[in-house]
């Protein structure tokens, strides 16, 4: 009988963990290894059966395993890759789970084996908590999964990670590496950095008092002001032209409505609230 | 035996029958009566038991009423004061809802006569939807209702009012009109022009095959994108000044930021989100 596939999650926070705990709710068809910097993180993971096996270090949880997910911050996977490279086999396959893709895509061209294919993936789900005590069984049912294959990369490699998420409930897109990052920069890393931007400019200009007076609209809105700094240090650096880019775009946006509210411009002021209002409305953006 | 005490609703969508069926809820201590240019909104109201009477005009509504609440958009209170002057009564107490307070206590002192008080009134209160068909009973529980009242209220017209929402579970704050428009241009007026701004830049820069990647990050921030158009033109006409001032120094936090992402400055990024992501987990925003 032909033992299980095994999977290694390398990297044990919020996302690691609801990975395992998902696709051991599937139904089991996969061993699921994972290691972590953190002990104390694998020895939650394994008190709550979240994962069956424990690895005492990346490379380690590494050896034999069918797929290996890189749920590590993006900032530390070009490392991971220098590191993973030596001791790879062909046959194996390695994913990644982080929220920017050029550059990790980039770095596993430049250093990873040719014969041990890389699928870039980013599993749009998430939620502002942290650490593997909040993972969430079920997180990606429902969700898309963007994986960024290159030109170069082998079909069945595809196939296999595609496989995976779908085991998950994901739905796959295929996005190139830049298009994946110019994309997310306005739909994901945008609206983080204008929450940031909103919580510091009341912090900057109210007491804090005054700030106990903010409605249901702020509270929303700051959701996502919640997550880790770190996490949103590590995507500005890894995607910094194309955040740029959108910021940029959004200044320019803030500064038109700036304009119309300064000269008591109804008309334009209503073109810019309807567009919006109806684009929410039609579920444009769900 | 004394008749019950007549409630006066002008203008009855989300808030005023909200208002309506909160204060039924609590007891029946009023006589609910409304007036609306929409007959249906009536209608509505009256078949749903939201309200007891129907008024046929604003004017009539305010006949013998003892407590008058101003629910309509606040860029109309201006000429409902210029209606109701010649007819309101002395020992009449007029209110209103409206998220602006400095224009109109402003009009109402330069157009209401001496001897009826006018108490401004904000509930910080309400939902994305609008019409009376949205009804929340209890929406003011729990919730703040900011006064505003001018040097020259008398004190028993500002405790009227308070003993009216305090009936509806809202806890009461008093502010001068000129520091409620302020502290509201940031904590409320600013995070929809950003909300509006986000979805606008979206759409803008992004074929909406690509929204669609968005994930829940943008759909919480997007939520008050939803409000009407003419709610949102209509306070940035009322409160334009203040809310220029928080547009400017919002650009001016974005602008830092973009200047920290451009040249990759982690420390300078770490510093801005973890000040705000403290401050919303520091509960300092409610």
């Amino acid at each position: 009988m032909k033992s299980k596939p095994v999977l290694s999650i390398l990297g044990l926070g919020l996302i690691g963990g609801s990975l395992a705990v998902s696709i051991k709710a599937r139904g089991g068809n996969w061993t699921v290894r994972a290691a972590d910097r953190r002990r104390s993180a694998l020895d939650f993971a394994l008190r709550r059966g979240l994962i069956d096996e424990v690895a005492d270090s990346f490379s380690a949880a590494c050896k034999g395993a069918d797929l290996i997910v890189l749920a590590t911050p993006v900032q530390s996977i070009r490392s991971l890759f220098s590191s993973l490279a030596p001791i790879l086999k062909p046959g194996q396959v390695v994913t990644d789970v982080g929220s920017t893709k050029a550059s990790i895509v980039k770095a596993a061209a430049e250093i990873m084996p040719p014969d041990v294919p890389f699928v870039g993936g980013h599993p749009v789900a998430g939620t502002e908590r942290s650490g593997v005590e909040n993972v969430v069984e079920g997180l990606f049912e429902g969700k898309t999964c963007v994986l960024t294959p290159s030109d170069e990369t082998p079909p069945e490699a595809i196939e296999t990670v595609s496989r995976f998420w779908k085991e998950l409930g994901s739905e796959i897109i295929l996005l190139d590496p830049k298009s994946h990052d110019r994309i997310f920069a306005f739909v994901s890393h945008l609206p983080h950095m204008a929450a940031y931007c909103i919580v510091d400019t009341i912090l900057t200009d109210l007491p804090s008092r005054e700030m106990a007076l903010a409605g249901g609209g702020l509270r929303d809105f700051t959701r996502v002001a919640e997550s880790p700094a770190s996490i949103w240090r590590d995507i500005c650096l890894e995607n910094s032209e194309e955040i740029v880019k959108a910021i940029d775009s959004y200044i320019n946006r803030l500064g038109e409505l700036r304009e119309a509210v300064k000269r008591s411009d109804a008309s334009a002021m209503e073109t810019i609230f309807t567009r919006a209002s109806e684009a929410r409305r039609g579920k444009w953006i769900p």
